[in-house]
C-alpha cells in the first residue's frame, strides 16, 4: 500500500489519503466488500474509494470506475463493489481503457499502483468517470446482499461476513424482523443452534451467552459475550441463517 | 476505523488524522491506556485523543471528553485515560450528553464513530470541552499508575504491559530506583526469577540474557534479548514485581 | 509508531504523514530494506523515508541521513538502506551527530522517536543532509542485491524476500534473464524443486501450480496459486536459486 501513496501523492500533493483497513485477508473479496459497505457512507461525498482485493489481476478482468450516488469507486471488476451498487440501486460503471492515466509500465502483478491509485488521483484532480473507458452494465456481482423473505414468518439469510472479534454478521437487518413482527417473537437457527436472545449491546449479554444484536452496519449479527461466536458456533461465512417467528417454530412439530 | 476518519472529515474536512497504534488486542482497556499514556506526551498541545477501546458499548457507561493539561481524550469512561489523569495530575472531565453533537442515529455497538469520532471533529472546529455535557469528577480508574514504595529498600511494582516483542513494562521509572541508590544496587525479583543485570540498550545483552532497561515510555522494563521476556518468564500483565535492594536481599537470609 | 508521527507535527503541522507498511516482523532488517526499496521510487522527488528497523539501538551503530538521487533516507546505519544504494549508485551519506536536532531527553531503546523522527522534521523544514553531521562513506550493507551471473547460461540468486501472501522473491530481474534467452528457455532450482513454468500473473496459474512471475518490484518471484510457495517449497529467505538455461540442464547429465 506504500507504493499506491506514493503514486497518488506524486500526481496530487494534496490528496487527503485514508486508511479504511489492513485487516482484509489476502484475497479476500467478500471480507473487502463488507469493510467497504460499511465504511463508505461515512465519507464526504465526492469521496474517492480505491480498493485493492484482486486475485484476478493480470487476467483479463476488468477494472472499474463507479460513480454511486456522487462517491466514486476504483479497483477490480471482480464483485468487490456489488453489494454498495445493490444497496445503493443506481449507479453508472466505467471500463478503465484509457491507459495514458495509467503509471508506466504497467505490471501484471499489482494494478493497485498501476492502474487504480493513478485513476484515484486523475479523478482527485477533476477527471470524470466517464474519460477513463466505456461506460459497462454488466459489471460482476457477487451473491445478493438482500436477505430472502420466504414467507411473512420466516427469513432466508446469510452469514455475509465474520469480524475479527469473530461476530457472525447477517444480511438481514433490523427493519426486516421489526417491519413484521418484534424481535423477541423470532427465533434464529444457525448451524443447528437455536438462539432467541436479543440485546441492544454487548454488555447486556451475560457470560458467554449467545445473542443477537444490531451491529454498526445495520445487520444483525451473532455474537458470544467475550468469545468469538464464529469459533464457538463453528460458522463459516456464506452459511444459511434462518429466521422464523417463535410463533411457527413452537407449532411446526405438532 | 475507517468509518471514524469517514465521520470526521465529513465535519471538518481540514483535519490532520493520525493512527497511533492498530496493536491494541480487542477490549483490552489496559493495552489502550498504556499507549496512549507512551504516544500522548509526543505531540503537539491541543491535539484531540480519541481512544476506543469499548467493551460496555450501549451500557450506560458515560462518554467523556477530558482536558488535560490542553491536551483533549474522547471516549469512553471505562479508564482508558486514566493512567495519564493521574500521572499529569491536573484534569478536568465532562460527560458526552450534549446529543445533537452526535451522529445519527446513534448504534448500541460503534461510539467510536457515531459519538466520539463527531465530537472530535467539534473539538477540532473550536467547541469547547464544557459544551458536550456536565462536569464530572468520578471518572473509572484503572489501578494506579504509580508502584508502591514498601520502604527505603523495597519497591512494589506491577506488570503494566507486555509489548510486541514480549518486554515486560513495569510501572517502576528509573528515577525512583535512582533517587535512592544507583541501579545496580537493586535486585528484581519477577515470577519466581531473579534478575540483577542492568543494560542501558538492547545490543547490550548477551544472547538470551534476561536483563532490565528503562523503556521509551520512561519505565523499567524486563526484556530477553531476541526473545520475548514474556513467554520466557512466563509473565502476563498485572503480576507483581519487587524490587529491593541487593544488601537487603543479601542479608535476608540469615 | 504513534510518537514519531507526534514528534514530526508538533515541529512541522503541515509535514504529510504516509505509512508504507505495518507488516514489517520485529527487528528483521531485510523486510524493512525490501519494502523501502519496492515503495520508494513511486514517492515524488524529496520524500523523506524515515525506516526504524533498529535491533541496535542505543548500541554504537550510527544514525544515517542518505541523500539517493534527491530521495532522502533516515534511520539506523545498519544496512536498511543499503539495497536502495546500491540500486541507485550515486548517494551521499551523513552520520546524524548533531544533537541539537534531537528530541530530549534521548533514550537508549526508540531513536525513531528520539532521533530519526526529529531529524525527519527538520529535513521537511528545509534543513540539509549536511547540516546533521560529517560525510560518512563507509555505511554497512546487507548481502548484494545484484545476483551473480555464473556464466551466460546461469544466474546464481538469492531469495530476497518472502512476502505475506508466501511469495518467494528472488534478486533476479526478467532483463538479466531476458537478455541471455527467453524465459521459457530457463529452468529454476529452489531448494531440490525443479520449476519452469512462466507466468505474467497470477490467475494465469493452474490450482496448486508452482510457478514463476515477474513481481510488482521487477524481481522474479516463486509462487504457488491459492497458497504459500514458502510454505509449500519449505523455502527461506537467503537461499539460493539457480536460474539455469534449459538447454544446459538437459545436456548435463550425459
Amino acid at each position: 500500500m506504500g507504493a499506491m501513496k506514493g503514486v497518488i501523492l506524486s500526481r496530487n500533493w494534496n490528496a487527503q489519503i485514508v486508511d479504511i483497513t489492513h485487516e482484509i485477508p489476502p484475497q479476500d473479496i467478500h471480507a473487502g466488500a463488507f469493510n467497504l459497505l460499511s465504511a463508505c457512507r461515512d465519507f464526504p461525498p465526492g469521496t474517492i474509494h480505491v480498493g485493492v482485493v484482486d486475485p484476478g489481476v493480470g487476467s483479463d478482468r476488468r477494472g472499474l470506475v463507479i460513480d454511486c450516488g456522487g462517491r466514486l469507486f476504483v479497483g477490480p471488476d471482480n464483485g468487490l463493489f456489488s453489494w454498495i451498487c445493490e444497496r445503493e440501486g443506481k449507479w453508472r460503471a466505467f471500463s478503465l481503457t484509457e491507459t495514458r492515466f495509467f503509471r508506466r509500465p504497467v505490471s501484471n502483478t499489482f494494478h493497485g499502483r498501476d492502474i487504480f491509485a493513478p485513476v484515484a488521483a486523475a479523478l482527485s484532480l477533476g477527471q470524470e468517470p466517464h474519460e477513463f473507458g466505456p461506460s459497462v452494465a454488466d459489471i460482476v456481482h457477487l451473491e445478493p446482499l438482500e436477505a430472502r423473505l420466504i414467507d411473512d414468518q420466516r427469513i432466508e439469510g446469510r452469514i455475509i461476513h465474520v469480524d475479527r472479534f469473530g461476530n457472525c454478521i447477517t444480511n438481514v437487518t433490523n427493519q426486516m424482523l421489526a417491519s413484521r413482527r418484534e424481535p423477541a417473537a423470532w427465533r434464529i437457527s444457525l448451524n443447528g443452534h437455536e438462539i432467541n436472545r436479543f440485546h441492544s449491546f454487548f454488555a447486556e449479554a451475560g457470560a458467554n451467552e449467545i445473542f443477537c444484536t444490531t451491529g454498526s452496519a445495520g445487520f444483525l449479527e451473532i455474537s458470544v459475550r467475550n468469545a468469538s461466536a464464529a469459533k464457538t458456533l463453528k460458522v463459516e461465512r456464506g452459511q444459511t441463517v434462518l429466521f422464523a417467528a417463535t410463533t411457527l417454530t413452537e407449532f411446526a412439530p405438532r
